[in-house]
């Protein structure tokens, strides 16, 4: 870590929250706000915010250095997220150890389907039904303080299959009151960092507003957190190795 | 699968052994027809050869749609691999269920780095020393008639940190003279696909005529060939779905 | 394997198809005869059934070491298994290899919670209602020939939290319409052997009539067959090792 | 966790060091006090030891009751430890979340074995040669502050294959000099308890006064230290569950 305190910056596309009025109301300041405000008051933690159309979608050099954990909402405008931005983040993840999490419709972000290497595709449906996410890894510092399973009244649908590699670890699966199951809290690790998938938060339900979603963010955060080690620079680049005898 | 023989595909960039004397004697046909010419020898297996400088790389869409199995071997040329070909390969995997297997350097091919999600480096160090693979998961069907270990005479050698996801099952792990340790058989799997990447292979070294390594090779294509499942459209694309009511 | 065929051995406790006619009714023979005589017609697969109530439950030596694949079913005798006979089974799995398929109810079998550790518990609900299992893995060959998902239209309901150790492949997770889900098709590995835990099937059902749950069991019998292995002494016992310059 | 600071007991069969000489020199008040000594001076951590001839082996319900993590170290032993108590100590870790550090030769201790479910075996040779333990898991939190690698100048030989379930994480992974490796930093969870299992420690080397080796075991208590969670009875009991519609 960079510091004593964790340094987490949420992003967000922020666009659905300045175009439609219902989206407005639930979250008038922008989901990334909503998640910064809550993450604030917690001990340990200091968080900044960054938005699509701030330069460089405000993830300069200094901020991503200064960054701990990346949480990533974005949904409709993917593909305007420069690909130069997405290289950094990957690099910054993958060899700094930066921690992200990635929320909701943000399976279909670049840097989550980069780290995946796969198409992240699903299976969705908006009809704002109940879902239920049973626990599944108790031992998990992600499930801390949730019992058997928790709920959400409204939401939209995701359901498998959900074309990821076996995640490392999976925390919840989700009951769908149409029919339908899915893997809804994964995690990954790759390189130094790790990421966490986490399947709640659809912009026309106050979804970042239930305690039980929002104390998950926060464990998450705790569990992404860099791990702190000497230069490892394996990870970054192919290495001409002398053997043991040479060494001593 | 496509008939009821497992139908392989040996591509190899077929270079050194045109360019290098010592290779050519080593592998005077190359590389990719040593391990065809004895996979043609064992039953349920039909195989098929290309390389770099055919057209299309060899891997026209008739090949790939009548390939059960493709092998990979390359190492100075990944980059000569065309982009376009190297999706098709990655849809048809992902997609169909072909199979892949990675040999040696490979790792740092485009068609693995793509599937990964990582960088796939290593360290190495070329000194024709002792390898020792080592069976950790006795039970998997690519260590079929392999005892507790079997030895390389001569090899490069690769170590960790191998900057790869979490592989979904090790079957070696490989010990080296000079101190070091790999992760030297490792399954993966992506969509409807099964990968596996085999450490041995250096064109210096006559390691493609070794009856374990041979067999080892003969064990993973009968376990990365594919599975005949009915079209399973959502690891194609997303889909909107319908709820368990309208269904019925 | 033992031979060309794989040799299965389908063990029931075989006690409710005697005492509840309902249950007669569904099968007549018992369970183990239905499962028996799907599998007998497909092509390299030999089945033997053995009892509860047979000497040694039918699990002598003989009849241990001449199988591949044992499946079990059991429901309200698990106490009645003698621990000798368990402590047999135990050890030709993870000494000799022979796969394991634990159906239903048998979660609470001596031999299951022997290989797991744990206890093996879980939620439960005898309500008659659909369930759905979809594919989570959709490359694995327990899956084959099985679409998206498939449904049993009345069941008994098991649901998370399961207590077991995390599977080495989950192939199926299952939905319910009373709001649960569960790891419903699970593979483990123990020493030699091969284990795979199959939710659907209790006896009040005619769940071992559903032709999906019969191709299912079937493509599980072939992935938990043995791999062939030279001896393997380290499984049996600790080793007392020597060094490499000895050994050469 | 029971309070703030995470409570440990460090359990020690503490006979080697009271029998030999040798020994004796290395650890004059035990291996328990070695490192109960070292993880009394790290923040957030109080300690407490344990040993075979006190009564309850020194695990009163109080002890156990009060017990974060248990550290455990045995090896001529093991089967001197009552039953009973392993029970104890079982259900304290699976219900309870109690996290588990087993060392070295106590992968033969009656816990491990009940908490694995295998044999535990393993290759090995007492020849006080070089060890290099290298991390394979850069992000975990177990290998914080450790580099690529690190050495034991002399060490007792553990060897594949080790018979222990597929860890959930692998941290490290040994090369021996002798021409062996190990999975030597294993991750496993059961219930709601995290374990790890760490090679080193022979008690004729002085390897807990290793200031790596230490702080391997730090950041281990850190990570299995208890998740705190509400009630979960499914992982002390079946359960007879309601459905969604009674439950509203």
């Amino acid at each position: 870590m960079t510091g004593k305190n964790i340094h987490v910056t949420v992003w967000n596309e922020f666009l659905h929250e300045k175009k439609d009025p219902y989206v407005t109301k639930i979250y008038p300041e922008g989901i990334h706000e909503a998640i910064a405000e809550y993450l604030n008051k917690k001990p340990g933690i200091e968080t900044r915010t960054a938005t699509l159309e701030k330069p460089e979608h405000g993830l300069t050099d200094d901020v991503l250095n200064d960054t701990d954990v990346l949480i990533w909402w974005g949904h409709m405008a993917h593909d305007r997220v420069r690909d130069d931005v997405v290289e950094k983040v990957y690099h910054r993840i993958t060899c700094g150890g930066m921690g992200l999490i990635v929320l909701h419709s943000a399976h279909h972000s670049k840097i989550f389907k980069r780290l995946m290497g796969t198409s992240c595709n699903l299976r969705w449906r908006e009809d704002g039904q109940r879902e239920r996410l049973w626990v599944v890894s108790p031992w998990h510092p992600i499930a801390e303080g949730v019992g058997d399973y928790f709920e959400i009244e409204q939401t939209e649908m995701y359901g498998e299959f959900f074309d990821i590699p076996k995640p490392d670890e999976i925390v919840f699966i989700s009951w769908f009151k149409g029919g339908e199951v899915f893997r809804s809290g994964c995690c990954f690790h790759r390189g130094q960092g790790k990421i966490f998938y986490f399947r709640p938060g659809h912009e026309t339900y106050p979804i970042y507003h239930n305690r039980t979603v929002l104390r998950v963010i926060e464990n998450a955060v705790r569990w992404v957190a860099p791990v702190r080690r000497p230069e490892t620079p394996t990870i970054l680049r192919a290495i001409h190795a002398k053997p043991l005898e040479d060494l001593k």
